[in-house]
């Protein structure tokens, strides 16, 4: 997997270009089913790196916040391989009081690939107690919900 | 991530240990997301070597005989970490014409870390067109169903 | 991971860069040592899909032609992290008669990270068989040879 | 992969037990390249395991002490398939001042599929200085030594 982290629209809809390699495939031919949810999770690491300005290491290291997922939830239409680049389109598509829910869907050669959603709640690192969602996040970032 | 393949009681739930290990592990200190739908995986694979005789790799490619994902569900409710084993409790929850949906728990320490269920169907591999599920493959698991 | 796939200068030394993530890291706050030898094949396979116009994938279902790998050397100099990005230069150090030698040298914000060679030879996907170059590979890659 | 790890004869050859399976393969149905020096390195922490009795994990989180790796070297002969177990016969063949070679050859079906050594050294997780190795670890693991 190697992608293409570019500046984005801020039209709260994030695409995430991967492109999908040998190393991601099984036999099958096809990116490995464990792939897939590490394809989503790259999206919204760098979401946070385009939209908050720091990605989950600077985020964990130098801020102490971090955002353990709590949900996966996937529907996989069509297989994904190396031949067309993966556009993950991403949007935060609910910003709860601690949590986030990104919603996700994955194309190759405009054709769905997977969609989903998966949730994350704020915490900070050294502890992982949940807390509220801390203002100069929320600031940041709060004007690109979505809701369905 | 190391597991333990062993024989196993033929009571329907399928336990898979898992050692996880610092390869898996994040700066949080704690296993990736992206490992989490691995291991579940990883359960369901060996499922197949214990409960069919063969694992992915051989029902792909001796039999032509694929079983490609199309739903995944987890909900993550502590952090792994390589300080205990990971045990899966893996079932098989229902078999339906085309479908399989197995249903896992996933604890460490007498702790549930995540449970979730992923669905997949049978399919060949050589062309992955889904097929209802081939006799003799209901034969030899068909007994294995723990519906909720 | 995520990388940046681009149009090269045909001077023999292809720049790839690597975007590190959290998912790449251990709980040392490093990339994990057995990411580092995916990172170089990772480059190599980018490699062929800006010099030959195909990567592994292509090379190996449309035109039954593999690369195996026989020898893999690296040295570690300093950690890679996700603060800077990774810029892996890598060059053909050598083609033989059936035997390609890529060599390679990652740096992170100026300083080299690691730097090695890896040997892959020539053989068909259907049987692994070592073969010659062929000469339609040769003949599209060959003058990017740069010897030490 | 899923390893197995049981107690050893102390002759100083640890056998380290994987189970390669599907997620470890290609489209070429061999384990991936990038895969094998993972295998090798998930040996070595299960050395670590079983001669030391704690792993990296505890070893870097409860001990502050690492053990980063400046080398790997693997002579791949023959590819690593689902079908045998894959067994790594890992020796330490080296305790220098600060220094540790670990020399590998790893089987399947009774013939070598890749071969090679890795050397890390001594240093603490919070700084990444080298250190010559303490004194306790010396002395739990220095009768393992075994020279070519």
């Amino acid at each position: 997997m190697t992608s293409d982290v570019s500046a984005q629209p801020d039209d709260g809809i994030y695409i995430h270009k991967i492109r999908v390699s040998w190393a991601d495939c099984d036999p099958a031919n096809i990116a490995y089913t464990g792939r897939l949810p590490n394809f989503a999770l790259d999206a919204i690491d760098s979401w946070w790196l385009v939209h908050f300005g720091e990605d989950w290491y600077r985020l964990n290291l130098e801020r102490d916040f971090a955002t353990p997922f709590v949900h996966l939830e996937m529907d996989l239409r069509k297989p994904v391989t190396p031949l067309h680049p993966l556009l993950i389109a991403l949007r935060l598509a609910k910003l709860g009081t601690s949590s986030f829910t990104f919603a996700f869907v994955a194309r190759q050669n405009n054709e769905v690939c997977f969609e989903g959603r998966f949730v994350c709640v704020a915490a900070t690192t050294s502890s992982f107690n949940p807390i509220p969602i801390p203002d100069y996040v929320r600031a940041r970032i709060g004007h690109l919900e979505r809701p369905d």
